[in-house]
């Protein structure tokens, strides 16, 4: 079937704008920004076998290309107000399209933001997603505000903990092997991450720093800290994980927890712990405190009895493995 | 030599922030946007083999990946800010970075612009580029409207033309030759378009429609007669062309000027002549004037005689080809 790149975009991904002065369909995009909020911009390129696998149902990857951006939008506290979406695909095939496009738009939906333009052409199957979204003047979120005494945190699905996406990718590697029930819960966590944007939102005046988790705790909080100039220690038992991580080898789990990647939580720093637990509860997230920012550089891991471990996982370098 | 994700932003792409709030290196960009203007974005995905040869020098295809956006703000009338930058490469190569980087940066300092962000993946070359434009509320130039009786007008360099960039291609692909100093002056018009950002100011309130040509005149034209609902005569003779196009024989040069494709022109209508002459000079840009608007749907070629012509060139479309 012969699909054009322009009936493409009109079948898939054009719908009336709703909140942009002009959408899908012309040279630019216009948007209209709020007065005094300032502009947050995040892009986020995925690529098949290193963001996600050539098994992932298209509705997932959809879900799943968004999400990633949402989660840069939540990190730096910012409310969501439209996307851009480039594709390059090998050949227009529909059936890839149209379940990639619904789980994108549901997404969009749920976080009533609209697709406002973008790019379509043939080449090896690659995501661009540019997310647009605003914060007040001197409120966003940023890596850099970590200070000594802070406690520091991460966030998760209730009930659940980091991790998981990591177990599932083990899996598919064949490293490890789990039960089919098990195994869903784990590859949903990989496939479909849940950005933390009403978090975001609520961390606002409360976080003194965040970022959100893609690389791997080690490795991301690694940029916190250094971009702060302080240092941490983190309780290695204390990291938040779900019932099938928990049952896992401990050092599988630290593996997972520590240095998994592809979480899309929050890690952040806060000095009320009262005043956290208030901003998550609000949020409908669970929250869970690893450890403490400190004056002294480092990274510093220890066990739940306090004792320091000599775990030193690398955060996933996209150049590196 | 190995070279992380981190180090290779670093190295390559970072610099001080300028205008924007918050530049590379956090999760989000942060831009302050001036109060009464639209923003105007635009993406563009590049891809080896579709938007530019493997054999393009890395300098040359720095300086076109953002070029390309440019045109789209240019075509929309907006003063371009910032751009973020997404780029998968298949090995983290310095020589190709350090060149690329090189052509892209000097394009933005031209434009008094700066990357504010982005990404990089290891993976099949592709540059994905969303830009940054601000308009004041209601100027911005769009392809929806064209009136009968506006003139039909095209950009290009002083003495140029359109259609050198397709003229290149053919000689890359082996249908034609050129003696050597011919095909560098239409293989640097293919490889470093010069985006009209000047021209596309100096249109507002002048134009009543623009687009820029990407994907050919035809096509482009295409959009804005469907946009605008109405038609168009245009003569295949007075299309401008360079003199190494003129010399070409005439089938050839009308199929390249008249359907070539990544001209990066501007394509735009007006109703006053005088108005767009004086915008050119003030731009320091040539235009030509092509045709007139018709109220009668549909495109119509005539030739300088004014006969009407059976010709149909066929818009570049990136999956039919």
């Amino acid at each position: 079937m012969s699909l054009g790149e322009f009936d493409l975009i009109a079948r898939y991904f054009t719908r009336p704008t709703q909140r942009a002065v002009l959408g899908v369909g012309d040279d630019c995009a216009l948007l209209q920004p709020t007065p005094g909020m300032h502009l947050a911009v995040s892009s986020d390129m995925l690529v098949e076998g290193r963001h996600f696998l050539s098994t992932v149902a298209p509705q997932r990857l959809g879900h799943k290309a968004l999400a990633v951006n949402l989660s840069d939008l939540a990190a730096c506290g910012a409310t969501p107000l439209a996307f851009t979406l480039a594709l390059a695909l090998p050949r227009p095939d529909e059936t890839f399209l149209a379940g990639f496009a619904r789980g994108l738009l549901a997404l969009a939906d749920e976080h009533h933001i609209e697709l406002v333009g973008g790019d379509t052409t043939a080449g090896p199957l690659n995501l661009c997603i540019t997310v647009f979204g605003e914060v007040p003047a001197g409120q966003a979120l940023r890596r850099d505000g970590a200070c000594a005494g802070d406690g520091l945190w991460v966030s998760h699905a209730l009930g659940g903990g980091i991790g998981d996406a990591r177990l599932a990718l083990e899996v598919f590697r064949g490293r490890i092997s789990l039960p089919g029930a098990a195994f869903e819960r784990v590859r949903c966590a990989m496939e479909q991450p849940q950005p933390r944007v009403a978090l975001g939102l609520a961390l606002r005046g409360v976080a003194s720093a965040a970022i959100d988790l893609s690389d791997g705790l080690a490795g991301d909080l690694g940029h916190v800290l250094r971009r702060s100039k302080v240092g941490a220690t983190v309780d290695l038992d204390a990291l938040p994980c779900s019932d099938v991580l928990a049952a896992q080898p401990e050092a599988l789990r630290r593996e997972c927890t520590a240095s998994g990647g592809d979480d899309y939580e929050l890690l952040f720093c806060a000095a009320d712990d009262m005043a956290v637990r208030a901003a998550a509860q609000a949020a409908g997230v669970g929250v869970t405190r690893i450890g403490r920012i400190e004056a002294e550089p480092g990274l510093r891991w220890v066990d739940r009895q306090g004792r320091l471990l000599a775990f030193s996982p690398n955060g996933f370098d996209h150049f590196a493995d």
